[in-house]
């Protein structure tokens, strides 16, 4: 399976990065190919803008959703929203980890969606291609995240609410509605209070879910 | 009454500038006190990171949890964020404006909230204030956006599903998470296919209701 690893986190001494190296030593130990897109570490630009098109269908006038129709079949879309493009158009298998901020992706993992998975590339509501027509159909897509509020807290009657109707706007909106199947997401809950220990075996829970994908 | 006016959008010559113009002056025309951050135009940074912060409690390893609640007591933020804190302290209202991008806000507003709205600011698990001891408390926030998709899309029963659950993860697990009363979103549907005199109508819509806080 070819799998690319969007990774969302600033510390290379995190537990987040910990997690990343576990996941694609485990991809890799069984035969999978991997490709990774480390957003902090490549300072990925998550703010979409006129810049993002190197040809603009009317230059009077900044439309992105227009702009992105025009740049799916000319090309015209910046060297690092292709080069992201093509590695999806690669993979399998789109697996997104990151520290749940606000009981959303942060900031520059949102905008990898906002930029990359644009119209005419990951769907098209011009030829109705969504859902079950999605232009990614075929693929597979996961979430992985650990959380710092309790378990409780983002279980249905917490305070906040089940954290998966949260993550919907995601895994519906934009996975399912590009016509990705949804792999069950993986969580870390409480992960800033974890003692060491507890970290190892969370570290382990992951290895073994990654070895069975 | 004072209103902090969050918009993002790329376009000066768009649709969501024109709301946002219409809201500006119908606010003033009212007596109101305006401070806008015009998030595209002051090319604001919405990408959490260690030089959000200008000291460090652990230089080796940074959590940007524990900076930001050691920062809310010394003031150790970057220059951006503290003088996006100022104004949320200053106002009654926080509007927020916006096209939708995937079922919630474009990367620049979400990094605004990922880092202006830090722990020790907008709430601080340590001392359990959220919610209804939420440190933001006594302020009011609402939300005014534009879909390209239609309403019936949007709503429950629909393909995405109903637009208000799927932002409850700002308006609940931000806004009242921090304390903050919630205003009825605005939402103008389908804002990409409008006609110029349904954009006016909308634009009169929306100045009523902005008239009316």
């Amino acid at each position: 399976m070819k799998v690319l690893y969007i990774f969302a986190h600033p510390e290379p001494k995190s537990f987040n990065a910990a997690m990343k190296d576990t996941a694609i030593a485990a991809l890799k130990d069984k035969g999978h190919e991997v490709k990774l897109s480390d957003l902090y570490a490549m300072e990925f630009n998550p703010v979409l803008k006129a810049s993002d098109f190197t040809e603009r269908k009317n230059p009077d006038i900044f439309n992105a959703f227009l702009e992105a129709i025009k740049a799916s079949k000319t090309g015209a879309f910046s060297s690092d929203i292709k080069e992201e493009m093509e590695k999806v158009k690669w993979a399998d298998l789109l697996a997104f980890q990151f520290p749940i901020y606000f009981t959303s992706m942060p900031a520059i993992m949102k905008g990898w969606i906002d930029r990359v998975l644009a119209p005419g590339f990951g769907f098209n509501p011009i030829t109705s291609s969504a859902y079950d027509t999605g232009l990614l159909k075929g693929k597979a897509a996961m979430l992985a995240f650990t959380t710092g509020a309790p378990k409780e807290m983002y279980s249905e009657g917490g305070a906040h609410g089940d954290i998966h109707r949260h993550l919907e706007s995601i895994t519906h909106c934009v996975f399912e509605y590009m016509g990705m199947k949804v792999l069950p997401s993986f969580i870390v809950y409480e992960a800033s209070a974890m003692k060491q220990e507890k970290g190892i075996e969370e570290l382990e829970r992951y290895k073994k879910r990654i070895s069975e994908l």
